[in-house]
């Protein structure tokens, strides 16, 4: 009717309202020792524009996030950690009651056996760091879920659809967007995406050059249509 | 004579005029592959407190910057750099045309062996990653040194006195900062820092809690002290 039209229009699209969205952003740190650690380039911008987009369209965000130059985005409960282990217990602390998880983090797939607990000196000409894997947040998600969505990430450099269609299968995602950050306008900093979307039956979306923030509206309104399938 | 004064009153303090000044902040990444990175705590806050004071004494200041989130200062040239290896070429290519060199950076004492093409796929459950030693800029500075000021940090997380005065003789410095990185106050991310300053003739200065703003402008004052007593 003509009245809800209105309203719609005056307050924006409010088609999460209700809901509650968890989004992880930016990178992981896991220590070396006090001084030293091993991270990736995740800037973060991707997740946070993830974040606010959930957020303009009446969600209660919950964004979990590893360090990041982003300024936290009004009105989304921010929970900062370092490492991928302070990562999985925050978010499995959110897991059981959202509706949405979009893992847009760049977690450490591996961390050293051992920080050091003094600044390591250099004595010898060589160092070896042994590093043990970190727990898949991602699949154990997968394993764990029961109502909620499950969106994830693919940032890869060569094989990108197999390496995330084997992904989305292996970690029981309902879609996973995949990007090759080798390609100018897809990488870790850029204010851009080059997207592809893959769906769990199957079907591949290729998306054009857009800013990380058309990118995200566009992944909310696919978010919207499988809630709306799903419920 | 009072129209001296005057100037002095209104311009500041200026006594750094003519000098070419070059400031080293912020951390090195050493690339793992395409997306990881060994990296270190250093946020640059020191380093480009150290640029601006210099700058605001007249100084003309070169400033080359690792990876930061903070903005470049207004009239420093600024050279952003990623690895050890690029700063080091950074700052050779400056090195014989300056006065002073302040290197407050956190550079990588080691990287990884090689860098892979492609990102590494978690395979095993454990990864060996050998690192190989980077190149001494501080100690290489120090051989080639002719009327330039050299001034080093050692951020320590254990027996600082003898780590940093250590460090001063080896690498033939003129002064050496130190502070105690795991002090409340003295951190990497923190405003504030807690620092001992230790010349070449022996003296160590101990410095009470300060802004990293307010510890470079005493930093500064050293320096000019020493330019005058050098020339």
């Amino acid at each position: 009717d003509i009245v809800k039209k209105v309203k719609s229009l005056l307050q924006g699209n409010r088609d999460l309202a209700g809901k509650r969205v968890l989004v992880t952003a930016a990178g992981t740190r896991e220590p070396i020792d006090p001084v030293r650690y091993i991270g990736n380039h995740s800037s973060g911008k991707m997740g946070y524009a993830l974040a606010e987009a959930a957020a303009a369209r009446g969600a209660e965000v919950i964004l979990v996030s590893g360090p990041s130059s982003l300024a936290c985005p009004a009105g989304i409960t921010v929970k900062k950690v370092e490492t991928a282990a302070q990562m999985r217990e925050a978010v499995l602390a959110e897991f059981d009651t959202v509706d949405v998880v979009i893992k847009a983090a760049a977690v450490a797939d591996y961390r050293p056996e051992t920080a050091a607990d003094q600044k390591i000196k250099k004595t010898g000409n060589t160092l070896t760091l042994s590093l043990v894997k970190n727990p898949d947040i991602l699949r154990e998600l997968g394993e764990r879920k029961k109502h909620q969505l499950l969106i994830g990430f693919a940032a890869e450099t060569q094989e990108l659809l197999s390496h995330a269609q084997e992904k989305l299968i292996k970690k029981n995602l309902d879609m996973i967007v995949a990007n090759d950050v080798t390609l100018p306008g897809a990488g870790f900093n850029t204010d851009t995406n080059i997207v592809r979307v893959i769906h769990k039956n199957g079907l591949i979306e290729e998306l054009p050059q857009l800013t990380k923030r058309q990118v995200a509206e566009i992944l909310i309104d696919k978010i919207c249509v499988m809630l709306t399938n799903y419920t």
